[in-house]
């Protein structure tokens, strides 16, 4: 199974490599890292990530949308707009981390689902998508395919609950253990909700 | 002020860019990143990423020191080692995350001084340097002006520890509230403990 990271210049770190470090633990899961076009992108804290061209990807696989100030843009960014709804449709499951879901709601993806996103841009996020039922107060949303976090590090609570649904409680523990990560497992505790 | 990080094949993901998130917003600080040939290396979890070779750095800066699988040769490598006794001689302050303790170590650094590692790997790292204190049960721990954390998601945990100690208690918070992070803010307890 394909994990396939969507990356785009002034990507925030630990959106993506956070997730990242737990979903390499899932077994069969190989971490691919992509861009639209292909090349370096340079995260927003100067890490420059050598990626392959979307369209070289098999989209069928989990796709992973880091937030961060790129997010911007790109949410204006018609052509982006309409690879992340391609992309997102095809793949099998959708996680995105922090302004990652305002991507996918301007994608239209959301309309209708429960998504959350950063609380610190949450006007913003909102705007993306009047027709989302955003939720201020979780640490992450899960709607059928779609699973949206909270800012940044919650991202990496939320692959570890996406692994627990897919290989078991048990399992993301001893992922998290192994990481000495101390994982907080309950999507609906929020120590920093908006409303 | 130069944030060194001196990354290695192999490294893993999260001991460098979960620091890299929270250094990021030390003010004043400035995030680099090396090998010590330069060009690309490739993380556990396949992140490829773009460096420039150590002889660039201004060494006089804080570096920093992931662990992961890669360290395993790297111990044994006596170039790399004599790079990394250099590059921390020159620099004012030197974390290491994981494993990565077991490199200065092997430098002879950490020579009657109190360090820690990752706790699964605690016994290759002790062997690494016999005459080091080695604490079994810390998040993190300072000793002069070299900090070593526990694994991977200690590294964070130190990071703001660190900013804490330049920048205030306060400042350290704000900065891990607007990632969203659950600061483990004492040193000393270990929930991954090993003796």
């Amino acid at each position: 199974m394909k994990i396939n990271f969507l990356l785009f210049d002034q990507f925030e770190t630990l959106d993506a490599f956070g997730p990242a470090e737990v979903l390499a633990s899932g077994e069969g899961y190989e971490l691919e890292y992509y861009s639209a076009a292909g090349g370096t992108v340079t995260s927003r804290q100067n890490v420059a990530v050598v990626t392959k061209p979307w369209s070289e990807a098999d989209s069928g696989g989990i796709l992973v949308l880091p937030g961060g100030m790129g997010t911007r843009p790109l949410a204006q960014d018609e052509g982006f707009i309409a690879l992340v709804r391609e992309a997102a449709e095809r793949s099998l499951y959708t996680l995105t981390i922090c302004t990652g879901s305002a991507l996918l709601a301007k994608a239209g993806l959301l309309d209708g689902r429960r998504a959350t996103s950063n609380k610190r841009s949450f006007e913003w996020v909102k705007s993306t998508g009047p027709k989302v039922d955003w939720v201020g107060s979780a640490r992450w949303v899960v709607d059928g395919k779609y699973y949206t976090s909270s800012g940044v590090s919650a991202g990496t609570d939320m692959a570890l609950g996406f692994l627990a649904e897919r290989f078991g409680v048990e399992e993301a523990r001893t992922i998290a253990a192994r990481v000495e990560y101390l994982w907080s497992e309950d999507p609906d505790h929020d120590p920093f909700a908006v409303e």
